[in-house]
């Protein structure tokens, strides 16, 4: 039996409140940079227009020399120069003159519309000026920003270093995929590579230990070798059971803070810290681990990375009754049909091909006992 | 002048009808393969349980063996075999007693419960049965899934292979980053650097020209050297001005179905086929080009990938008025503030700085003049 369980949102909290958003940070490409966190702001060396640019196609003029230019006044200009958008417009000029509002005789331009100073020009640092802040410390590069920082000169930049993440897979019973064939009371080791590929995908680098067996000293070696990454995930071994050892471990090597969480699937999942590093226990059963890593892991490791918890999200009408456990939280895989949250019905949280069939999952909040077709939920979408 | 301007989704629908998803597979490492699609469904060539699994810690029992049971009337088994959660169950077994309902005295087992057969056992291809699909030709491929193919000893998967796009940046004005600076009227490449990131982040592989200056015999090379592409994305010189070449290049060698859209920003778009390869030509303001990748390239590249276009949105309450142009879709920025959307008013697509306080956008309709503050709309997320 567990000793005390947690309510899901208060173990989340306590997660939350040991980690620290990582504080290294390294230079890289500025092409390599979607994704990553700036870690000082972006401050412009030039102006943009670096030059005053032609806005439209049409002729650099003198505004003044347009002075009551109009159709039936028409202007004639000697030493007007064509323009195309994007040009620079030269010393001495200051307005463009339009295709429609002007006709090139010769030498000689007809000018049939007045234009103000600067008009249809983009003037020098009109877009950004030399030492504007283009971008702040803690954006998220996009594309369009790769851009702006390339149209400025930009070839490099300072980001955030990924948070490193160990990835300890424990269980007598696991064998490396690509090994050999398995015998009874065998199965590949699957959480770990699961767990290391969401790591990756949600920004952290994952690095992957080799199996542990149940063994609390070789569970204790697993976790202090690791003191040094961000944030340590262990996976399996975390119930109340004679060979469950990863979170008494935990326990005698730092803190144990939550041992036991009323959430399902996932009840037998633990929280600690090892020198001051917070460390998750996840349980192996590979739709609770599933559960675990968006509802724990993957807020945690966002908030290492400097980034948002940004889960996306549908909305959907329930299209079926769904079951729960009062003062759990649920959470309920479905598979999206034209707007509808099917409930993919399963029990047992070994069962990985229920986990195929669907797109998302509905969480169904502790004080609900079920949910009824016809609800209007939010599916979080498995990435 | 543009002779035909194409509403904005009509446009897109001439565009996609021409966007064939992609038939060429690989075979790939299993673990590298999320996000990619299955280009055959996947059969399982094992069960999964291999084996008669104890689904409880406990111990192995003959369910015959147990018949009357219960707290006040114990049974003694003396061949019970003591079982944790996973283990295979030996042979000549069928259920397993769970440890509150049994003590064992030396070699004795005292059971005070009844156990069916199969009673806390996962049976022998409960899961999965050999012969089973368990993933469908089309499936988009997650780490779950790829947990699961691993469960089952997968260890490559065939999937389509990515659409390769061809980007052809062109512009006189272009300078290639990282190679000098720059002199008045020029400007470093920035729109191929932008769409071929996206290109690869919406699961495709991008192949950049050389910049092509605005010369229409180079610009038809560029296109002709690219017919073996599944996409061609040419970017600049795509209005009606007299250097605008690649709308015209296109018609001759090969078709043009529309020339100028109704979006703003993004009229000067044109879309067209070379040896039945779609061909989308985006104008070189930076913001335009954005919108369109997002309006038309997005949608378009999902198909040729086999991959739903599932673009991030939130719903928000759009913090101020925005105005448009009626008959035109309008693609406005706005910045995400605590549930608002706060459009982002500048003039011109080519400021490119606005983006980089921009969120994502929301699409004003056609048939609107604007929107109101207090309307709840739409945001598409930029990724």
């Amino acid at each position: 039996m567990f000793k005390r369980l947690s309510g899901a949102w208060d173990a989340r909290r306590i997660l939350m409140e040991r980690c620290r958003p990582v504080l290294r940070s390294e230079i890289i490409a500025l092409e390599a940079s979607a994704g990553r966190v700036l870690f000082e702001r972006a401050v412009s060396s030039v102006d943009l227009p670096a030059f005053n640019r032609a806005a439209m196609d049409g002729f650099a003029v003198r505004s003044g020399d347009t002075h009551g230019a109009g159709p039936m006044a028409p202007v004639y200009l000697e030493n007007a120069k064509k323009m195309r958008t994007g040009m620079a417009v030269p010393e001495g000029f200051d307005a463009v003159v339009m295709l429609e509002d002007a006709v090139l005789r010769g030498n000689v331009l007809e000018v049939t519309a007045e234009v103000h100073p600067y008009k249809n020009i983009s003037r020098t640092g009109e877009d950004i000026r030399q030492g504007d802040v283009v971008l702040n410390e803690g954006h998220r590069i996009r594309p369009p920003d790769i851009a702006l920082l390339a149209a400025l000169g930009f070839e490099e930049v300072a980001v955030y270093s990924r948070p490193r993440v160990a990835v300890i897979p424990t269980g007598g019973e696991l064998v490396p995929r690509g090994t050999r064939t398995l015998r009874p009371g065998e199965a590949y080791e699957t959480n770990g590579l699961m767990a290391r590929l969401y790591i990756e995908k949600w920004g952290g680098t994952a690095i992957q230990s080799d199996i542990v067996p149940d063994d609390p000293s070789q569970i204790r070696t697993a976790i202090e070798s690791n003191r040094d990454k961000d944030m340590i995930v262990i996976i399996g071994g975390t119930s109340v059971g004679e060979k469950d050892y990863a979170p008494r471990v935990l326990a005698d090597a730092g803190e144990l803070f939550v041992h036991g969480v009323r959430v399902q699937p996932g009840k037998p999942t633990a929280f600690g810290a090892v020198e001051g590093k917070p460390v998750v226990c996840l349980p192996g059963y590979p739709v609770a681990a599933l559960s675990d890593l968006y509802l724990f892991v993957r807020p945690a490791l966002k908030k290492i990375a400097h980034l948002r918890d940004d889960q996306p999200k549908v909305t959907a009408r329930l299209a079926g009754k769904v079951a729960s456990k009062a003062g759990y939280l649920s959470i309920v895989r479905v598979a999206l049909k034209d707007g509808d949250a099917v409930p993919i019905m399963v029990s047992g949280a070994g069962i990985l091909s229920s986990v195929a069939r669907a797109d998302g999952f509905v969480i169904v909040p502790e004080e609900r006992e079920g949910m009824e077709a016809g609800e209007t939920v939010e599916v979080h979408i498995f990435e």
